[in-house]
């Protein structure tokens, strides 16, 4: 498998970025070709220390690093990279691995 | 579910990093209690526009944030924190959330 964490820093207006991300962006981003699980932080972000400096953080799956660089060239990619300027005010982190199962 | 999700900055020696991953922390962290899944980065951890500040990305499953606390406070869970402080040379961020599938 592979994996795309995103990780969502504390937006400027939180119940603004819960809607949008709930109304337009999940929508959005269950188009992507190849995904194949879309898992999303429900609740607090939390570190061993206390709070955690994120939001929202979301794993999307696929089967290899190659689907997931294909899944950013096609229309449904570049159209859900677009919408993640409108609502991620606090800014984003992207990481993107392939992955073993240990 | 909820994930922990383990971001390995790179090290001062790669190397070194990954063997002591391999052959010690691994060991270490698959007796956590509660522990549903464990999987690791394999090969280079990137982001969307090029290489990434992080070596090695674990996600490690459990049921619930509460499993993840109850984790951190076993004698498995003291010996797998202390563990990290003899291989993460670079640092090390980890955020720990309640998952939803979407």
């Amino acid at each position: 498998m592979a994996e795309l964490v995103v990780l969502y820093k504390t937006p400027k207006d939180a119940a603004a970025f819960d809607k949008h991300y709930a109304e337009t962006h999940i929508p959005l981003a269950k188009k992507l070709p190849g995904l194949k699980k879309y898992a999303v932080s429900k609740g607090p972000v939390a570190t061993p220390g206390g709070p955690s400096p994120f939001h929202l953080v979301a794993i999307l799956s696929f089967d290899s690093m190659g689907d997931i660089q294909k899944a950013f060239g096609t229309p449904e990619g570049k159209a859900a990279a677009a919408d993640v300027a409108k609502f991620a005010t606090g800014g984003v982190e992207m990481q993107m691995f392939d992955t073993k199962d240990v």
